[in-house]
């Protein structure tokens, strides 16, 4: 099936039309028309080649919100005209323990999960994602959106942002009687705002810009601390049952890790580019505390935050652009001029 | 109460003989007859000042097992005779929620928990440790021993070596069905082995030298491998439920954790002198591992694990010295050249 789509041609090149084939639905697919797409990082580290294995054309975008157009003769989940979403994720081993217990992200079989893009498939070639007009997937892998209509273009980017922040804070527990940090408030931070706020944690935001104050309680932070005066850091010493570092710079850990409590948890889910300055193992020694990894989230999870978000009400905050605009909007990602997240209208593909 | 002891008077003084105070026995002390003292590298980096804070004249040692002389009027647990243990700890706040859990170590008072020597106990005075023929200790921190007479010298390392190691494999689950790894095989090391092995775990033990095998295997090690090795280390990536790190030296983090099962943890007991290379993130963010830390352990579970030897047969493999050996002894302790632990003949004081 022949399908509009942006694509980089290489590492160099800025993105602009191409088109692509999509397969036609297999007995367990599902073929989507693809409404809205989020804009990740991970959509710019892959198609400048930051991180190694680009295969070109690349088309990037795993926060896809679309409508069913077709599905294959096995596929009970799914009819035409569902409101679906397709995340980071279109194909896992299925097999092994992580799979099993739904935790795909985390999938060991020979090549782990498959990406939404630059996901091997097989043949040489490798998988293009949402920056498209139509995308098809295994029904395991798409997810319900029961958000209204309205609400679609802010829900595509639960898809990533929402459910790699949702993944561990409820891993890691958060809910009433929990004091939670989200640090960095940018299209991850914000959403780990926003659902430990949901969750009934006390939430505590970090920034660096005493200018996103206001911004960030708006957002339903119960408190905002300037993370560079050291005064307003001290206050919460050892406060925290868990805190979500969202940021990607390398930066202090020990200036969080010094935060928690007893058994308290600093979970990364930003890998640097170049290493964090070494952690203080006495911050960790002196409480019992931990630093952690937390990668996405696995298929039921994601369907399980979806739902709250639905019934919640909660969204991205998004700043909706046209396919055309991809570039700038890239350019003002890499500034954070962003609140909080850039998401493609894909009608602007038509 | 005029007694022996060993002493530094400076950071650049050997220990000598020195005559140090011990109080008499309020309501709640037991006052204890020092029998063994097990020579702890923490000893030598107090009374060297390689740790802020060192007042002098210094008495180390927190690896005390001796036989009860006196007991205070209110003291129910322990009489006379009896043959006790006093290890890291002598006294706490007794009231925040660390206390409470029996968590000592971590606790949250204005002083945390008091040092069994070079710790503050009022008026300008640190308390004075285990090289030394007696000691008066509150009998909360004083804890029973139950090894035969023969293996008590063994068991005096149990008060510190033991019980640092017991309390991480403990807390992480070590047991039946589980891979625990023990990185570093010395003074804590060769506990852990032992340990781990008893709590029902598949043991390997990580070691730099293979002249050390034979000696590992004989602790009860299931595997040994040589971490500088590394297809030997390639052999066991992602198999580890926890590895216990006892090296306090600054090293590679990374070949650890990429050694852990999803979810598994890295429990560091060692704090190094300067920093690990900072650990990679994308190992921890791919598996949800953890990197975390533990310090000694509680007065219950010191109790348990004490218990737990005796019922097992288990003690520290010793080198046992005269007080008048010791710097002879922090001289080989600083080359490693000791299996596994120095204990002090406190007889040899008289």
């Amino acid at each position: 099936m022949q399908t509009k789509a942006y694509a980089a041609q290489s590492a160099a090149a800025p993105l602009g039309p191409h088109t692509i084939n999509r397969r036609e639905p297999g007995p367990k697919d599902v073929a989507i028309e693809i409404l809205f797409c989020g804009v990740c990082h991970s959509d710019l580290h892959t198609v400048r080649s930051e991180w190694p294995g680009t295969q070109y054309p690349c088309v990037p975008g795993h926060e896809i919100v679309g409508k069913v157009t077709g599905v294959g003769s096995e596929v009970s989940r799914f009819q035409p005209g569902d409101l679906v979403g397709v995340g980071c994720m279109v194909d896992s081993c299925r097999t092994c323990s992580a799979c099993q217990e739904g935790l795909e992200q985390y999938c060991d079989g020979p090549v782990g999960f498959t990406g939404t893009y630059n996901g091997p498939v097989g043949g040489g070639e490798n998988t293009l994602g949402g920056y498209s007009a139509a995308i098809t997937v295994d029904e395991h892998f798409v997810l319900k959106i029961t958000h209204t209509e309205n609400d679609l273009a802010g829900a595509a980017p639960l898809l990533c942002a929402g459910i790699t922040t949702w993944s561990p804070l409820r891993h890691w527990g958060a809910g009433p009687g929990k004091k939670v940090g989200i640090v960095g408030i940018g299209g991850l931070g914000h959403m780990g705002v926003k659902l430990a706020h949901a969750l009934g944690a006390h939430v505590v935001a970090f920034t660096t810009s005493p200018g996103k104050v206001a911004d960030i309680k708006a957002l339903s932070a119960d408190e905002v601390v300037i993370s560079t005066r050291p005064e307003e850091m001290r206050k919460h010493a050892g406060g925290f049952d868990m805190i979500l570092d969202t940021v990607a710079a390398p930066h202090d850990l020990d200036a969080y890790t010094a935060l928690l409590k007893r058994e308290g948890t600093l979970a990364l889910v930003g890998a640097p580019p170049t290493p964090h300055p070494s952690p203080a193992v006495y911050n960790l020694v002196f409480k019992r505390r931990a630093i952690a990894g937390s990668l996405i989230g696995g298929i039921p999870e994601t369907q399980e935050m979806l739902d709250f978000c639905a019934k919640h009400g909660i969204t991205s905050d998004i700043e909706m652009i046209s396919m055309q605009d991809i570039e700038n909007a890239y350019a003002r990602m890499l500034r954070s001029d962003v609140k909080y997240r850039f998401v493609i209208d894909m009608g602007s593909l038509k």
